[in-house]
């Protein structure tokens, strides 16, 4: 134990029943789906609301005890990781969907809502939220907020970010506050809504969450063009962005990832860069765009674009797709995958993955490429063999090199998955000086550095 | 003078050209567009580059003096006006367009540069920075920033904190450096940027701004639809966003405005509450669009329904919104223009105009309302005799009364303007103790409160 918490005073806030010290709890709650080592939490809450959420904050600050907010532990750079002992905050319990204000297309949830799940329930109002993280049947609302997440949809939706109206939260000393208007626009006063999206749970806890909706697409159109290389595949993706189609998603698998995603989903594509392409709009409008966008592949000399715009078709075409990074998993089961999610300008997306080929094949190491192309976030795997350090030390060497090499080209560190523990070495990099503003927020909001110590920033 | 600023000391990093302290130029930086009092400067400098504001700064922070960024002077809450006295550092010559990255659909800018000029100079590239507001002709790019501006195009596009990929800044202290990133997304550390976006000079000074930009639509269409109450035009405005049509504008003009307009413009619009809406995308996108407005304005018992599609149309049509306020401000030339920029939930929008309405019949005083109101942004302009102190106190309770009814309608206090100094007394009514972590932020950034001191909140 390297925090003594007080397991009686945690009961009496949340019920002998909510609160654990146990192994298996621990472990539990000692790594997400990232690489990094795992960490032993002191001991497990299961808070039941906003006001025991506070209760547990003061009496963490009064102790400086670290705690650490946890909602669906799909994160993929060790994020919500305990590195400093103390509390996890276990939030996934609270996944309430607390009021659908349709008048205003607005809902306000609990953090522990999974992503599926509230489009589930919204799509009986035609209403839905439109992020499309690649975890969706696992990512909670929290998470996502916390990690600003996004995914497939993202290249014309924009981010979670782009979404969040309103948070209720609990500062590190456990004062509750809403930040933020329901209202489309404000400028009244410091982002700090903004501040709190991405900040990964360092600067207080999120209790709830209010964000817009947008009304379902009338029409919906996919395609998938096959290449002969990656380069004509990242050209096709760039000049579909630069000529402004509006593209509802744009994603590419090289063809190791098509490989696998054959094997284990049963398909027969062809094992060659491919690009999914999504459309919406009205029929007239889709239908526009995915001529637009068979004439900008067949001009990138496609070997062959299939479209389809029925749901039983797309979600065929789909399946690949989604299932990217399980089908790696479960090809490669037994290995350790360690993620990349780096982000480029859209001019320097096609030599970006063009350079991770040449790491692959330059160190020997099997790693896979795809991503949210539209973007420019390009995602990468790299399979360790388990408990082979010096593959695992050439595998770090290999992230290090693509993750230089985005910054090198203008890119970001970190396109979706955050920073946590994995990308904090090269924070310093990307932002310089810069760095200490953030330590200088840091600092303000929590003082006794109590929130998901050891993350982001040193 | 308020402070004893050495002119020599700031002769020597500017040029004794770029240093003043006569009456006159401190006269044209004491007041803003707002009806805020006057408050002059000690000295105005107009620097040259990023490295003579570090050095302006580190003077400024040596000796505890203010400073406050002065862009365009086109803001309408008394967001630059030096109420501490200080040094006023005037941007507006630092104009220059530094790089259009068109293989990225960016550009770099100082922030002095105008928008309208940013748009003609983007326009041979087909590309522009859409948030149009509705000073388009003086705002710059720089005031847009602090104050997170938009108009009538932020229902489509988004406001500014959309565009903004990276800002070169100054510390309060001096220090120079780049937050944010090129990449269209990222989740690496805290959102600076964000931070940076509307807080109103309070935090350090922008220096460069890299944003991105949108492809010119292939298509725009634009209608005028008249109807015989305010009721029945805002109910079209909600039923237009709540069925999902894609909108790229739809502003509100109330009876008053429209008459204003006709006397100021030589329009013979028709003096009742009117809707001007624009569609952006395809041939086939906008006028499936129309129609479905078209249909939607019968529906609410429109008086009339004109749309147009060649530009010379358009720009007639247009001409009433675009030049509302100035119509309304030399139709009142010698008078004062209180103006008013609340925001709400799209359901609570048609509720607020009539409520504006009632003041205005239960005061007696003259009240102009129009805006954007496809976004819940809700403009007022009280009209008050000059140098009547009883009238000047009707209209300020008339605006306390407005904007705290915006407030029980979970609407915001700025929708555009920012804070400043006139919406300064709401603001913790709107956030309770969410202000204190914003006080925070400010202690942390800005030690010394020399940043625009005494705005935004007390």
């Amino acid at each position: 134990m390297r925090y003594a918490v007080d397991l009686n005073a945690l009961a009496a806030i949340v019920g002998a029943n909510n609160v654990s010290a146990r192994q298996p709890d621990l472990a539990a709650h000692s790594i997400d789906e990232s690489y990094v080592a795992p960490s032993l939490p002191d001991a497990i809450v299961w808070p039941d609301s906003t006001e025991q959420i506070a209760q547990v904050m003061r009496y963490a600050y009064e102790h400086a005890i670290p705690v650490v907010p946890w909602s669906g532990g799909s994160s993929l750079e060790g994020n919500p990781v305990p590195v400093a002992g103390g509390i996890v905050l276990a939030m996934y319990r609270l996944n309430k969907i607390l009021n659908v204000n349709e008048p205003d297309l607005q809902v306000t949830v609990q953090p522990g809502v999974i992503y599926d799940d509230l489009n589930a329930h919204l799509r009986r109002l035609g209403l839905y939220f439109p992020p499309a993280p690649g975890s969706s049947d696992v990512a909670t609302l929290g998470g996502m907020v916390a990690n600003n997440s996004s995914g497939m949809h993202a290249v014309k939706y924009g981010v979670t970010r782009n979404y969040i109206l309103q948070l209720k939260i609990v500062t590190p000393d456990g004062r509750i506050m809403e930040i933020g208007s329901r209202a489309k626009k404000s400028t009244s006063g410091y982002d700090l809504v903004g501040l709190f999206i991405g900040s990964e749970g360092t600067l207080g806890v999120i209790t709830e969450i209010t964000l817009r909706l947008m009304g379902m697409p009338e029409q919906v159109a996919s395609a998938v063009a096959v290449f002969d290389t990656l380069e004509a595949a990242t050209a096709t993706v760039y000049d579909a962005v630069r000529y402004g189609l509006d593209i509802a998603a744009i994603e590419l698998l090289d063809a190791g990832t098509v490989h696998v995603t054959n094997v284990q989903q049963g398909l027969s594509l062809r094992e060659a860069p491919t690009l999914f392409v999504e459309f919406h709009g009205s029929k007239a409008g889709v239908s526009d765009q995915t001529a637009y966008m068979q004439e900008i592949c067949n001009d990138n000399h496609c070997l062959s674009f299939e479209s389809a715009d029925t749901p039983e078709q797309r979600s065929i075409l789909w399946a690949a797709r989604r299932e990217a990074r399980n089908s790696i998993k479960l090809y490669h089961a037994g290995e350790v995958l360690m993620s990349g999610d780096v982000c480029l300008p859209m001019s320097r997306f096609g030599e970006m993955v063009t350079f991770v080929h040449q790491v692959s094949t330059e160190t020997g190491l099997q790693i896979y490429a795809f991503g949210h192309a539209g973007d420019g976030n390009l995602h990468t795997e790299i399979i360790i063999a388990r408990d082979d350090e010096a593959m695992a030390r050439l595998g770090n060497q290999a992230t290090e090199r693509i993750v230089r090499h985005a910054l090198s080209l203008g890119g970001t560190i970190a396109g979706e998955h955050g920073v946590g523990l994995a990308k904090k070495p090269f924070i310093e990099q990307e932002h310089g000086a810069a760095v200490d503003l953030m330590r200088a927020i840091k600092q303000a909001l929590d003082p006794r550095g109590i929130m998901n110590p050891g993350k982001i920033f040193a």
